[in-house]
């Protein structure tokens, strides 16, 4: 697998463990040694590995199913450095009820000299959807 | 001035440019030769050098002054390329009337040898106030 493609295995990685509500595949995925950051839709940011994790461990102590389509997925490697910028559709569902939101995602990720690990996340709500149709990724 | 400095200096440039409503300094700013894509708060993602400097002249046409202040900024450099984490608190005027909106930006630049250029800047509104006290940033 070349650089890109494993860049974008690995943020994909990062929607199936959000999907999962897997604390313990967001630990894997983000960085264990670069300084790290976190902007959740609507909210503050949120500094340091450890208070990352309590975000995200937050966020899956609510009782609402999500599943994330991602579409327009742009990859770009920067030596080192690997960003993706994507749309993606969150259908959410709790209990008999359902919900789609529209995030707009910058991930930032640093390669250790073996994987991709993530270093920055910024999603934010979007209202206006893409008018370019471009490619949709699924990754299961 | 080091790596880091000068990535400071470029990121508050590129809000002189917003305050100025100055097209000429976002053309100076705005990288020529990587990929560029810029995600106005709530709007969807905009690509390419044209369309970027295009969404940015029309938000300069319209009559509305803005001061912005610099709060929580975060810089770090990986090699080629400069990440820049902040909240832009921005006071709109416009007339007698005036309004303060906080909006969370991730501006990435890439080093060319010369200058930092921005490649992507990502701007979200935000409902929550940093809780830190951070390094208020203010470039004028």
């Amino acid at each position: 697998m070349n650089r890109k493609d494993s860049l974008l295995y690995q943020n994909a990685r990062f929607y199936e463990a959000f999907e999962r509500s897997s604390i313990e595949m967001m630990e894997e995925i983000w960085s264990g040694t670069s300084a790290v950051r976190c902007i959740h839709p609507g909210w503050s940011i949120v500094e340091g590995r450890h208070a990352v994790l309590e975000s995200w461990q937050r966020i899956f102590e609510g009782e609402v199913h999500m599943k994330v389509t991602l579409r327009n997925v742009r990859a770009d490697v920067y030596g080192t450095i690997g960003i993706v910028v994507l749309q993606e559709e969150v259908l959410y569902t709790t209990g008999k009820l359902s919900n789609t939101g529209a995030v707009m995602a910058t991930n930032i990720f640093e390669h250790d000299g073996r994987d991709w690990k993530l270093i920055h996340h910024h999603g934010s709500p979007t209202v206006v959807l893409a008018e370019q149709e471009g490619e949709n990724f699924r990754f299961n």
